[in-house]
């Protein structure tokens, strides 16, 4: 018991080290003059070797194996916590230092390069630092890989989404390979034949818009002494449970981009601030790997907040925002805006349905990168040829093409997946969420978050990182991850089936 | 060398570990919401004890010996980089860790509920938590008295301000003292046989006041790609080179508030702008300890921002900002105002004059409080008894009296003597600055800012942490510190002397 105590004072300390890191990222993306970046880098890089080193320093390794042996003393979530230090241990203790201090201040250098670049639409500008990024990353990959005994790209995924094999993921996303762009076709044809959408015309002043932004998060049950919502330049929620901060970006010609990105972020913040109070600090208090994060913040945009139920509430609120006029501000028009199947260039911007096929394409491009069978010279022209296969369009240039994701810039590999395995997650998770209580779909069309957060808060959020993500599911919904289940919700939503 | 240079390294680190300490503690005060509180408070403690650790772990005392051996090898810079690292050396050598870590968590408690108890008007909410922080300052005081060989008081002072002995504090303060009481008295007797200042009438809005601050700042030469003006309670600066973050607060019926306390905060953030390049991340690349720092800041505010001079220069741009019309906006009017003297309860916005009043009075009652001579219990009597000694006027609450100021909440005893030593050094400076370069004083006037900025980058700026305060300002001027060169310009502006 005593040295499971040692060990909660320990990881108490880097979950101390861990929302410092993330206070000074969530800065740097939203405050920071750029002047700050050289100094900022070197903070961050320096707080992740020191939480490197006492993982490696403190006897961690000793401690885990001695608390391990008397496992039997622990509770339940004890045992989960044991666990969860345990693989953050391995994943900390199988990378030589140095390489982890190389990688977080070649990751943030190749990010600062990548804002320029993207800006410039200069890929040659970010090549060389792309590349340092990804040979990095395949080192690490490697070394874990054989700690592991697992495959490089396998090793990188759980950093993610603790046990998560893409075997699993092949299976599920060729299954979908299948399925989605006759599906979108088919999509694409239904709603050609129907009656023209009414365009909203703006332009939505940048004040209005944060007005309601402000508004929905009110209703969803955003607690603004607990968070914050600001701007940058790509949407991101920040921060941790009691300080939990939201962004989004606004266009003044169309307020839909910065609504959604905020009911997006707000699932995850919800998720955030409705994990377990009494294991705060403590890794099994933390949210779960992310597919779990993402089915939050995809259950709350998709699934609610694309519904017809949740327009009934929104289309008023909209309106009145911007002195809306007309049929255009009708639910049912809204409905059909947030519905609109089209493949497009942008991921972040990308509906419901063709939004998978942006992950799919990354995917299967990721596992090359870091098997080698692709360098990053090879991105732009593999991109050109992934868009054409899964969405039938080709980018005009790499701004909106291969560099419009932040992920690759600090090195993040194995993370693209998780939106869609979120995706079918949430579906999954919803369905039965709506079938426990019918108040919850009732009450959202009335603007009454609380039968859902309730549902999720009891079900998802305060249950911490106590299960496996598909354990997790598995006992929220009474069955084991179902593709089918989110294949059945996007025929009927968007085929009537 | 090889000491030296392990050194560099390790200081680097603890570099880095400040300034994402200072950055938090910035986001605590400008951005955080309440909710992120404990977490925070928990986050900078544990940086603390990773900075008092690393200072203590990694034989930085052997290396500092065996370089010290070896100094005959070092140039002048990295000889006082070295006596700098021995000075924070032994100023974290000589506390245990546990009390660092603990008083770091009670300043950080004791301020935020210091917020509350200030806004509640009540005394009785903050004594508790100021106790704990009295005791635990005494405790340190006392540990380092005895490791240094100097009084408590003089150990705290030198943190703040290397060197500094409360000796010759007394001899400045004890000088003041006997010339303020009668000086203040003429200057109020004399300001009220002239004719009426004429009031500048508000509502003075928000974001035109703003944007003043904003003209201002870059007349100055204030980078804005190196730094932000922000909103907080108590006007601040922070960061550090390449990231220096200024706040102030408005007030929509007094604009000059807001200005005084940007040209104030603007002259500590170009003295970060300009410390020396080469030496960013070394002890000798700070900027000094705080008297000069403070002297930075005075000068601009006081010796510049408050000059007929720079009225000329100023009084235009206040007039367009407002629509401002007839003499009250005159360059005399407005000068004239900012030269008012006027005994009065709030210590930051105090006239030059008063405003060494209430440091005098702060720094006799914080040595007391530090020997033990007087108790938190008793500062409420105090302040009143010092207010009508020191200023001839008494605080109706505690809100305005004893709770006004943030500084002893978070254990910061020993810093406010250095607000009057600097503005002594910024009248030495300043004075021979003029006699250096006449150019100075008259492109202030058309709000040029270059001469005077280059000027102080060559002879304050640029020095870092070369010498000790004296012999920095010493080395500027060609004499050492005098305090009759401040008496002169108070006697000059005030009395026309």
């Amino acid at each position: 018991m005593e040295s499971y105590k040692t060990l909660e004072k320990i990881f108490r300390k880097l979950n101390d080290i861990n929302q410092a890191s993330s206070s000074l990222q969530w800065d740097m993306a939203v405050t920071m003059p750029s002047g700050g970046a050289e100094a900022r880098t070197a903070q961050i890089a320096t707080l992740s070797s020191i939480h490197h080193a006492i993982l490696s320093d403190e006897g961690v390794g000793d401690l885990l194996a001695q608390a391990k042996s008397n496992e039997n003393k622990l509770n339940e979530w004890q045992k989960a916590n044991l666990y969860e230090m345990g693989k953050t241990y391995n994943h900390s203790a199988a990378v030589p230092r140095k390489l982890v201090h190389e990688l977080t201040k070649e990751g943030l250098n190749c990010e600062m390069v990548w804002r320029k670049a993207r800006e410039a639409n200069d890929f040659s500008m970010l090549k060389p630092n792309l590349e340092k990024v990804v040979k990095l990353v395949r080192e690490k990959a490697s070394i874990k890989a054989e700690a592991f005994e697992m495959t490089p790209y396998d090793a990188l995924l759980d950093e993610y989404d603790r046990g998560r094999k893409s075997a699993q993921i092949d299976d599920i996303f060729d299954n979908l390979k299948g399925f989605l762009p006759d599906f979108i076709k088919a999509v694409v044809e239904k709603q050609a034949s129907q009656p023209k959408i009414m365009e909203l015309k703006g332009p939505f002043p940048i004040d209005q818009q944060k007005q309601l932004a402000n508004k929905i998060l009110e209703s969803i049950g955003f607690n603004f002494k607990n968070g914050r919502l600001d701007e940058s330049h790509h949407p991101f929620c920040g921060g941790y449970p009691g300080d939990v901060r939201i962004t989004t970006r606004y266009d003044e010609e169309n307020f839909l981009t910065a609504i959604m990105g905020v009911q997006h972020e707000a699932g995850h913040a919800m998720y955030e601030a409705g994990l377990p109070q009494k294991w705060r600090g403590q890794p099994v208090g933390d949210a779960h790997g992310m597919s779990i994060h993402e089915s939050q913040s995809r259950l709350l945009e998709m699934q609610v907040c694309r519904s017809e139920e949740f327009m009934k509430f929104a289309a008023p609120l909209y309106k009145d925002a911007f002195g809306g006029k007309g049929r255009a501000w009708s639910a049912d028009n809204l409905y059909r805006i947030n519905t609109k199947v089209q493949p497009s260039l942008i991921r972040v911007d990308a509906d419901e349905v063709t939004y998978s096929a942006h992950i799919l394409m990354r995917y299967y491009m990721e596992k090359y990168l870091i098997s080698g069978d692709m360098e990053v010279a090879d991105i732009p022209d593999a991109w050109s040829q992934g868009m054409e296969k899964f969405l039938g369009i080709k980018p005009e240039n790499d701004k909106d093409g291969c560099m419009q994701d932040i992920h690759w810039m600090d090195g993040t590999f194995g993370y693209f997946p998780t939106y869609t395995l979120g995706a079918i997650y949430a579906a999954q998770i919803f369905h039965t969420a709506k079938s426990a209580d019918p108040a919850i779909i009732n009450k959202i069309s009335k603007g009454d978050f609380n039968p859902l957060m309730k549902w999720l808060g009891t079900n998802i959020h305060e249950q911490g990182s106590l299960y496996s993500a598909d354990g997790l599911v598995e006992k929220a919904t009474g069955k084991s991850l179902d593709v089918e289940i989110y294949k059945d919700h996007l025929k009927a939503r968007y085929l009537g089936e």
